[in-house]
């Protein structure tokens, strides 16, 4: 007996396979992710009957951030294969799990996989990136170094040779700042190995005009304390941390520890710019944010962070959404579920309307980003605010009401001449 | 109906795997490894009767030396997983498949995947490699810099960013000598983007001492035309060159080209050391190396290297002896094929007697490796020669009779001093 639907409805059940790592101490976790799923689930349920006829039935598998990503894809699979897979966010969860995936024909959509490498859609032809990835953050740089006009980059990141998240985002940067004719030299600190130097790293620096760094944020501090004992932060430098997903936590004043640094730490810091997501909120995004609290509350997830919805919960909403616009039009068009790539194509090169604004996907599958440059607005209290945001789509920046000019301008050096006896002797 | 076997035979079907590219361009191609895997089944029949009961059904897959490999492996395994797979070679290849029958606790071995990352076998677990790896290789390297007391290595690699094999090389050179107190400095030519200057190279080697290379023969040789025209081919440098699979040809005077700088080459090539595998042979090598090259020729297969069998069909053909041997002795023991963890273990840490000679598998299932140093021991005819040979398994050297030990002997240096204008103006 069929259920009666609405007439032009179309029907299919579509077999969802979610893999993300079931450890809490991802931000993507799966408890962290599902309640945006359901409530995704819920809204193509109720909007005016279009999507009523789609059935999704969703399965989680723990990708454990690593092998066994492709591992439990690979295990379901044989049985039956799924009809979309969203995730992995881990690079090399995913890289697997989205080659598998390419070759049988399944669209995957993940919020994160944001490493350069996956760019390469002959590889990874069936992957749509609901969240910018680290090329897109890097446009920000190469939009500011053709305003500001600067010329030359030195690049810091930490390198925990596991998930190499600081790795992948300075490659992102590296691979921008590249073709735009910009000097670049990079300094690489496995600080799991050493004890990090930052007086040797100020040597490095010395020549170097715009300072760009991804690392923990005790390293960075370090960072900014030697630069500061070094008097490199007096304006011939240009210092910038990237912290994407963390920013509420670190612009409230990571140089704060309670020791015996914390002034020098504020001064040094008036000079060290954050790039990170810009965050957009509507109305509806209040009502999605309340109700995954609620449900992170009820099992029991508390993390430091958990007031904030992050760009992965909200992705992967968004991922089912961008799906359900995508495979309503092939059938609509004839086609059904089993036509990946078609359903792919449709994903890609639109703008659809996301939880928290609107989501623009470029013709390559990756959504455009937007960014915002935090920077320290009062030296007394050291708090930070954004100063301009950065528009992806039409790379266009916005300058905000705190916004000064001078900070992002260089400084002339004084250059100390080399001492030249020869001219000296015969004087 | 059974038919007869001998009493003491155990009998098993053992499904085989062999994920190899079709391409014949590769030295290790289905084709040319095929003829190698027959012979070694033909011979398991045939002795003694102990593995005439051991039914190998051996199927081929093409890896196409990339991400097919895993595709074909997953593909057929959904039906029924082999018992056993051989290959594949190439690293890129190899990785997702290793990790794979790791997962599914099926033996692996290959004569190929010599990167040093297939060493962390909490990863690779079920990889046994039957060819010698490149940190294997790379232990001539240390015991020579302890042996002649160099402190400082350049090493110069040419990167494809396909395959990589030059970049795996000397990964694992600088792997091996960073623990050994060795400073090194390394060098990475991407060819095919920018014309090869070998002027500036000169300017990064002036402070080191032995220069170790990988790269295509062109590049080596414009390398040592640069040195020997800014004279550094005068013994206060120590060149190698590391060339695995191919040297034979490589030997019989690679710096001959017809042109007018194969004097000054064959005088610069005086100073180099080629690094290559040491091959040898026994009588029944002979009679395998016949049969696989009338296969080859029956399959109008030829190569200008065809005259050699190489390591890759060597080791396949070892690696099907070393499985029965395991095999065996797990079934003697109660168990059976399923066991991949217990046939693994067993091929570890024992020496068999392979094609060409004795192979020993170190404890952590990897081939140690002989090495050979082939210099030029006539400066009329340019011809080169083994001059000194490495154990692995013990670390020894043998020096050959035209072993000369000035040659690895760095020369003193004249140390040109730096102008120093104040010290001429008071004198």
């Amino acid at each position: 007996i069929l259920l009666p639907v609405k007439a032009n409805a179309l029907t299919e059940d579509i077999d969802v396979l979610v893999i993300l790592p079931k450890n809490n101490s991802y931000h993507f976790s799966i408890s962290m992710v599902a309640p945006a799923i359901d409530y995704a689930q819920q809204k193509l349920k109720s909007v005016n009957g279009l999507y009523s006829g789609l059935n999704f039935s969703v399965h989680y598998e723990n990708s454990n951030c690593g092998d066994e990503a492709l591992f439990s894809l690979v295990d379901r699979s044989c049985q039956k294969k799924p009809d979309l897979i969203l995730g992995p966010v881990c690079e090399y969860a995913a890289a697997p799990v989205v080659r598998m995936a390419s070759h049988w024909n399944i669209p995957v959509i993940s919020a994160g996989a944001l490493a350069s490498g996956f760019s390469y859609k002959k590889e990874y032809s069936h992957l749509t990136r609901v969240a910018p990835s680290y090329l897109k953050m890097a446009e920000t740089f190469s939009a500011m170094f053709h305003r500001f006009s600067w010329k030359n980059a030195f690049l810091i990141y930490e390198d925990d040779m596991d998930q190499r998240n600081c790795y992948f985002t300075l490659e992102g940067v590296h691979s921008i700042l590249k073709t735009e004719n910009v000097h670049i030299d990079a300094l690489n600190i496995h600080s799991k190995d050493n004890k990090v130097d930052s007086d040797e790293i100020m040597k490095l620096i010395y020549d170097s005009e715009v300072i760009i760094m991804c690392a923990g944020a005790d390293i960075i501090r370090d960072i900014m304390l030697a630069a500061h004992r070094r008097r490199l932060t007096n304006g011939s430098y240009i210092f910038f941390n990237i912290e994407l997903f963390n920013s509420s936590s670190y612009g409230n004043g990571s140089w704060k520890r309670g020791d015996k640094y914390d002034r020098d730490a504020k001064q040094a810091y008036a000079t060290l710019n954050t790039v990170t997501l810009l965050r957009t909120v509507k109305p509806e995004f209040e009502n999605f944010s309340m109700e995954v609290k609620e449900s992170l509350q009820k099992a029991g997830i508390q993390r430091h962070d958990s007031d904030n919805i992050n760009i992965f919960i909200e992705g992967f909403h968004d991922a089912l959404l961008l799906y359900a616009l995508a495979i309503l039009e092939v059938m609509q068009n004839g086609s059904n579920k089993t036509d990946g790539a078609q359903i792919t194509q449709r994903m890609w090169n639109r703008t659809f309307e996301g939880i928290a604004g609107p989501v623009s996907i470029d013709a390559n599958g990756d959504r455009y980003g937007d960014f915002s440059v935090m920077a320290m607005v009062d030296h007394e209290t050291g708090t930070y605010e954004e100063v301009m945001n950065y528009f992806g789509i039409n790379g266009s920046f916005q300058m905000l009401p705190r916004f000064n000019n001078d900070r992002f301008t260089l400084r002339e050096r004084l250059q100390i001449p080399m001492p030249d006896y020869s001219n000296k002797s015969s004087g």
